[in-house]
């Protein structure tokens, strides 16, 4: 029987994470402050538990993961390894297709891997509650999930017309016994400013970032979280990767290729870095490799934004970095069903996309959604939305092998499943979807509204 | 590290599904026709394909599962056997728990277990399109994921309204493929009819039963799909068990109790049998094994239920079978969240209980919602409303181990996720559910509805 699942026992989750930094050609651009100059970690101590802050600072290659930590982790990782045969075998290709599932987390998605640490080490640091903001949801039911484990109270802004309209999610972060709210809040100075102005308000995922750094930064007892973007959160994500060059070493291959999901690219940087670091260290089986980040060209970041520094967030107040950017003012257009709605991008992504040691890939909506049925039909699992922009770039990899004759191994990150997004399914099987591709000049106007530096 | 999750590998799938009727002390009783003489496969060939009717005939103790089904169940299997560590430590009992997760499969839960086979028998017997009838559309997707896996069309009546209330299940349906229609339709006669008398009916799954049927038996190249009840579904069931036996011998354990969720007893049967045939062997290990299974206090088919011969539908088509039923007429009360909702019970479970090889306990709404809620506070996963059921139970005799200090090992079911049943949640969460007990008086008058025999 050819084994469709790779799996690995409890005791092959990876003991350290893999940090980039260590390896990285130039050294990465530090996070400016309002001054011009690199921020300390004092003056993010108000809503970062200080581990936290010294994983997003260091250039330590292994740091090692706490053995609560792992115990969590070992509920559902090391997540399986598997080949897609069924899809191969549907397209006709001489590739071999990988992917890795990390929809079997309690949450669905990669989200948990960096969720768990995060609410580790800030009830090590003697944090009493945690905040974030959660916009689908994905990241807040994570957070609700990983505080709960840890006995830390959850208190999630949530935008208020996913609020209204996806109530599931909410429902699984209350299971979990978090607080949601729906942001805008009359909790905030920032929640009470915006509800003035129009009590109405539907919501905005630069607002729910703003209530929930208010509540973190007015209360010494509580801190922050953040589901992507940040250096630590990225290093989180790498036992995906490390999971991964083990099951496929189990099978004597090493990819050719690989392709994940990039919005705020954390997932990304997760599965890509650890091979990266072969690549970067000349090692003869990495020698060729290719990673490539999907984005939807609706919010085009690497593949059609500046390289500059941004802000964080819509209003402004985060730190400065150095990233791939649509302005810090973009948003997403309302017909974009799938996900990866960040204006920026992870620093570290950014720059080793800059540095031409990884690429960029912008798929559009509806090719991504027929990939998604395609991938289903064949393999049985349902991809979340952001997931099947990783399939959109897989398959068509998959029919230029076809069309070469080269049998590539192809590695991707199946990121998490669909369950919560049916939604968008029922958009695109009804013919209510449709492509969009967001404007250069639209793109150069939002540009102008970049901070100046130094 | 404790080991949370015991994997087996691919290789590891049984080879032969399990058949307690080999063993049962007492032969199982026939199913009648109308003429009370038991019905021959002949009777049934118009709905059901040959290699399922000779399966649910079969007296065979081991039978073969076919190597396409076992490549298309490595998908997902085995199933991991999970330790609940973390919801021993949290109720501070001696017991050691342990639960089959099911809902790792690509429709969520152990109903694609049956599903597959049934589609690739279908497949193999020249079926040119399968159907069914799904309420909140658990076996509806299941099916609908099992014929897409060997290109058989799926035709899924969905209760009304289901249809309109659900829309996500019935997306998941069409996501693989599947047509799915609101019934009652207009495409059959039984839905014609119910139609004429009210255009806006609701429906209901004895209604969509009976249009799935009628298409079926129209159609020399139409089968029906059944996703409980009958023996070749348990049959099926039973790779739950045989895995999960050989997960806890590498542990060196054996259950002390077997909990699980009743509703048609499928998921019961599959891993309780397995057990099961150790006791009736008199083998030492399973000496004074208990297998119980639960069911809801609105539907307490094996514990307020006569053992009798009724119908298995509502509308009296199919051959009466000799089981623990509430009357085919029954109808769960409307505040009833929690699936579990059939009238009557496999035949081979009612016998087994009636002859006291199982036990059964019938448990209220809230403390069940209650119960799903602390499992997924102590072991992240939210679990199936029906799969609440058994936790209830779980937990129940994990505190009498507490008050006991017996160290008894238990083994439940977690038969699936309750991503769909997010609305449920919200219900127990907003205090808006309510313990139903079915009353003695409503249910002997359904009672003297009873089909008469010979």
């Amino acid at each position: 029987m050819t084994p469709l699942r790779i799996n690995l026992e409890a005791n092959d989750i990876p003991t350290h994470w893999y940090n980039i930094v260590a390896d990285m050609p130039n050294a990465p651009l530090p996070p400016l402050g309002r001054d011009g100059k690199p921020v300390t970690p004092d003056a993010m101590s108000a809503i970062f538990p200080g581990p936290i802050l010294e994983q997003e600072m260091s250039a330590q290659r292994w740091i090692p993961i706490p053995q609560e930590v792992r115990q969590i982790y070992a509920q559902w990782r090391p997540s399986p390894l598997c080949r897609a045969l069924r899809l191969e075998q549907s397209l006709g290709t001489p590739a071999k297709i990988f992917y890795k599932y990390e929809g079997v987390s309690p949450a669905g998605s990669h989200k948990p891997n960096s969720a768990v640490p995060q609410a580790y080490y800030n009830k090590l640091a003697g944090t009493k509650r945690l905040t974030t903001e959660t916009g689908a949801g994905q990241w807040g039911s994570s957070i609700a999930y990983a505080g709960q484990m840890f006995g830390l109270p959850v208190r999630v802004y949530m935008v208020k017309v996913s609020y209204q309209q996806k109530p599931f999610r909410r429902s699984m972060m209350q299971t979990w016994g978090a607080e949601v709210f729906a942001s805008p809040t009359d909790r905030t100075q920032a929640g009470r400013t915006a509800l003035a102005a129009d009590p109405e308000s539907p919501g905005s995922l630069g607002l729910a970032i703003s209530e929930a750094v208010e509540e973190a930064a007015a209360d010494p007892g509580v801190c922050y979280t953040l589901g992507s973007v940040l250096n630590h959160v990225l290093l989180h994500q790498t036992v995906i990767g490390l999971e991964a060059k083990k099951q496929l070493e189990k099978v004597g291959l090493y990819p050719d290729v690989i392709i994940g999901p990039c919005g705020g690219g954390s997932s990304f940087g997760g599965i890509a870095f650890p091979f990266l670091s072969d690549k970067i260290a000349g090692d003869k089986r990495a020698e060729k490799l290719r990673c490539v980040a999907v984005e939807p060209t609706s919010c085009p970041t690497l593949t059609k934004g500046a390289y500059a520094y941004d802000f964080g967030d819509v209003s402004g107040y985060t730190p400065i970095m150095k990233m791939y950017t649509l302005g810090h003012d973009f948003m997403p257009p309302g017909i974009h069903a799938g996900g990866l709605r960040y204006h920026g991008d992870s620093p570290l992504v950014s720059q080793l996309v800059h540095e031409k040691l990884l690429e960029a890939l912008a798929v559009p909506q509806v090719a991504t959604f027929a990939a998604g049925v395609d991938f289903a039909r064949a393999e049985g699992i349902i991809p979340a939305p952001e997931s099947c922009h990783a399939i959109r770039a897989v398959i068509d990899e998959a029919l230029r092998c076809k069309a070469t004759g080269e049998p590539k191994t192809i590695l991707f990150n199946l990121t998490g499943h669909g369950h919560f997004d049916m939604g968008s399914f029922d958009r695109y099987l009804s013919g209510q979807l449709e492509d969009y591709e967001y404007p250069v000049e639209a793109i150069r106007a939002s540009l102008k509204h970049l901070p100046q530096v130094g």
